[in-house]
């Protein structure tokens, strides 16, 4: 196989001004989706592209971080690289000064998500194949080097991950039709929070004509009486077959939690997302306790590895949320991904990337992990932003077939710096 | 009073190169001390100035973010503005875009802990008045008020902390002759990593010979041979009367912490220091079950107070090394000294102030809260860089007498930049 290597490599500052009121929810209330975008550029035209998502404003902190923590990539081969991507993560996570800014979190693992992005990318492309067929191409020994399982070893060392792959593989053949099939989306754009009733009825309807079947509304008003209006108004939409999800974006402190979520119960919710501060492994737990059997889901601002694995160890959620974009990339991505399976939860992931880039890890989760996917979060705002748009059709992702990760964006770099 | 408005917020980038070795541990090989500075203009001189630390690279990503985070303050009075400080501390905490870069950790975090510490010094200046005489004459109303509680609500509510505030207020006299005795510093500079045995010692004599009787070795070597080795020339240099600390940085996994510690406690630790990753909660709470009743110390890496809650919670440590340049700032290092009493545990400060401005603080913790100070940590390598010094002497911190919190850098504005 050919090594290509990445010549250079530079981050730009991409904002996207949203229609009015979408994006917004109970703590996010002026959103304008922007990804700090990671540029690898290769020979005849060879270009890795990797993104994580911000609000905005401070977008351009994330760029700055990539343009120092990616320096070391500029010059490596792709093959070389890829080859011990766990060590490479590791070294870049463990940079002597900048660490000290997370460690494992905020704006410099913001950064080496889209860092560690843009190289499964240019890998993909390289090898001339979309990113779930090289992941479901590789031996599980080759899946285990990529990741960087450091600090999770009483629980999931190299071994317990290659005999998870591995124990796998058998039953693969039963999941492929996945590719042909597709697997459903859910539509988060009904509900939110700007969104008066009339609105979220109406975007509730085309959305059921166009296939979808299940639904998140934004909760955490400041007058909890408005959150279970909406979520009447929703039921009624969708009827008592459709599935609906409840976000509160970490509004609720764990009293108010308890109370709104068994309020909110007569809506039967599949899952009540983020209720709390994130970093508030306790509380979650408390609260699955006392809501049960109403489930929790959490993620998108679980920064790393290693809180995901308090989260699991304490029952704290029961829908592991990971984010390729707030993780550090696709690697972290994959390592909580098997730290869910070792605790039988499933992975549903929140889409920072609008499912472009998961789209490929959920077939890959499904094929060599058996973590069946349920639905993906589908979030069509940045649509036509994207050189290679998810295919969502009768409310159903389809497989996407160009080599890559499929986070190709339409602006040619210069724009919007 | 008179209310002194700010009239201009600026930061800038100040770097110290240290000493060969100095400042080195085993995750931090190449430290450059600097510090993230928010600097408060208002009329007739009066200047404010806060500091986050940083380790050189990235430190601009801080100073950019208080740029951005600190713009509504402009224009404010300082006496309206801390009549309700909470509010303003949680406003600036849960900036609608900026939050997502953390929420409240990292870079953002990082710049909320320099602003708030630069209005603290601003306040203080503009009373006349060293920061912990200010907060000393504080009401415990007055206090509460300064402090974000949010996300504490069931452990520690307003009306909670202000009780536990007046609750020691009759017994105050008995603690404020500490302002005539000062207290025991611990040396923290005898120790890095990259130090050989010979230094170890030599700089250990120098130590003795100034007063001190309490030290820090830093361990986590690549060899645990080498960490046994320096331990043991430290316990022999210190005698068996001298207080020893061995602090890992957070390098060892969950099950090499275990069995390091084991071996290290012949040497007989007050504490063991990060002996794992910040984030992970409950492999601190296995520690200190496996290793009791040898104590550990963490939070240097903490990042919040909702983090610090979880670690009180779970048991999972015994000295709360909160660092108001990590939390945000001098407010939330309030909060956590009063979460810490409620789980009778002392607050024994990691100084990225150089104990600058915790000189202060662990005076009021001291006197107002009734958290006995067995000592703070010292690090000499920036003394000269400060306008006030700590006053160190036979090893012993002195009572500052200088309006303010201590933190006036003798660069000027421009430097460094």
């Amino acid at each position: 196989m050919p090594d290509a290597a990445i010549r250079s490599v530079s981050a730009y500052d991409a904002r996207f001004p949203l229609p009015p009121g979408a994006g917004t929810d109970s703590v996010h209330t002026n959103s304008e989706y922007s990804f700090a975008v990671t540029s690898l550029a290769g020979e005849n035209g060879l270009r890795g592209t990797g993104i994580a998502l911000t609000l905005g404003n401070g977008n351009k902190l994330v760029c700055d971080a990539i343009e120092m923590l990616a320096k070391p990539l500029a010059g490596t081969a792709i093959e070389e690289l890829m080859a011990d991507f766990g060590s490479v993560s590791r070294k870049l996570a463990d940079d002597p000064s900048l660490r000290w800014l997370g460690p494992h979190k905020g704006v410099v693992h913001l950064a080496l998500a889209s860092i560690t992005n843009a190289c499964f990318d240019f890998w993909a492309k390289s090898r001339c194949k979309p990113l779930w067929k090289l992941l479901l191409d590789l031996a599980p020994g080759e899946i285990v080097r990529l990741l960087d399982l450091s600090y999770l070893e009483e629980v999931l060392n190299e071994q317990g991950a290659r005999e998870l792959l591995q124990g796998q593989m058998a039953s693969r053949h039963r999941r492929i039709p996945i590719l042909q099939s597709g697997y459903p989306g859910y539509d988060t754009s009904v509900g939110w929070m700007a969104y008066d009733d009339q609105k979220v009825r109406d975007l509730t309807q085309r959305a059921l004509g166009s296939g979808f079947r299940a639904f998140k509304l934004k909760v955490g008003s400041d007058d909890g009486r408005r959150d279970l209006r909406r979520a009447a108004v929703l039921r009624e939409c969708i009827g008592e077959s459709g599935a609906l999800m409840f976000d509160a974006n970490q509004r609720w402190s764990l009293p108010v939690a308890i109370r709104m979520s068994r309020d909110l119960a007569v809506y039967r919710p599949s899952w009540i997302e983020e209720p709390t501060h994130p970093d508030d492994v306790h509380a979650h737990a408390v609260l699955a306790r006392e809501i049960a059997p109403i489930k929790i889901a959490a993620g998108e601002h679980i920064p790393n590895r290693v809180v995901f694995k308090n989260f699991l160890q304490a029952s704290a959620l029961h829908y592991v949320q990971a984010d390729c974009t707030r993780l550090a990339g696709v690697s972290e991505f994959l390592a909580v991904s098997l730290l869910a399976k070792k605790f039988l939860l499933p992975v549903v992931p929140h889409v920072g990337d609008m499912g472009q880039l998961h789209q490929h890890l959920v077939l890959f989760n499904h094929i060599a992990l058996g973590h069946e996917i349920s639905f993906l979060e589908h979030i069509p705002h940045l649509r036509s932003q994207f050189v290679f748009p998810a295919s969502v059709a009768d409310g159903c992702y389809k497989t996407p077939q160009d080599p890559g990760a499929s986070c190709d964006l339409n602006l040619s770099l210069g724009d919007n710096h």
